[in-house]
């Protein structure tokens, strides 16, 4: 199958009522079964960043790290984890931002970007755009320059793009 | 720089005290910052399984996504992820394990593997081998075949072979 004939659409499962009730939920993991769908995803994920000098794949815990760690070498670029608080071995930053119902912080490590690197930001879905936001906080309290921000999914009308409109968003797939 | 020419050893940070006092830490995040360390990992890591008909790689979060991802890709396999609970939005089958003190539990999709698949277990890090154990015994209700199970690195003398010993087991690098 060459990667031009593969749609994307037919490797997300719809999962009804999850996290809660009323929420359909958008689920990879058939996508992460088939080898010819991730080949296309990382290709299409890295096609507009080809030839900008991306320096660093930054991306959050969990599912992110599952596309960022092959953009990165695709990109021929670092991949720079960002996680929960605790889950991070050397020093680090923080950054904590609020949710719907109290607040959430992600960390990076202090040499994770250098000051003027070019990063992209990648996650496998935008949603309200809360987590990447917070990504992207903390990479500019390092002095790193976001060049863009990538996502498989975008679920649109739940604010993520709202959120994040002061970088250039590439998304593979997009659900009204 | 050539894939032979990459001493792993050299991108491996070592962090006292974490996540408590008194552990050596081997600190991966050096080695996902070079794209060539990480192609070399991965090369490395998909060496004696090429030909092996692997057919699904299945690693824990989250550390694992990282090498999971890409490695799959790289020998035309399913990535199946294994997760903590409530994390996977499909029926799942989970499995729980003892740890020091207390109880673990790992997740993974009822569609994840099929009976017979040949599956390759894959983590960052071997120590006691809890984790891997818990996963193949979840693959292994799902009457998958284990091939093996590769690490990039092995820590030797805190239980992990002997707890694996029933499956071919591969690592990049060991520590004493």
């Amino acid at each position: 199958m060459t990667d031009a004939s593969i749609d994307l659409r037919d490797y997300i499962r719809d999962v009804p009522d999850f996290p809660k009730p009323g929420i359909l939920f958008r689920d990879i993991t058939p996508l992460l079964k088939s080898p010819a769908a991730m080949s296309a995803v990382i290709d299409r994920l890295a096609a507009p960043f080809e030839g900008q000098n991306i320096e660093v794949v930054a991306a959050a815990e969990a599912r992110g790290f599952i596309f960022a760690a092959p953009l990165a070498i695709r990109l021929n670029a670092a991949f720079v984890p960002i996680r929960k608080p605790g889950k991070l071995p050397f020093a680090s930053h923080s950054l904590t931002y609020e949710l719907e119902y109290g607040t959430d912080t992600v960390q990076m490590h202090v040499d994770g970007v250098a000051p003027m690197q070019r990063v992209l930001v990648l996650d496998d879905l935008l949603a309200t755009g809360g987590t990447v936001d917070a990504c992207c906080q903390l990479l500019e309290k390092c002095d790193a320059e976001i060049v863009g921000c990538a996502f498989v999914i975008n679920l649109k009308g739940l604010g993520g793009e709202q959120r994040l409109k002061k970088y250039p968003l590439h998304s593979l797939l997009t659900y009204e």
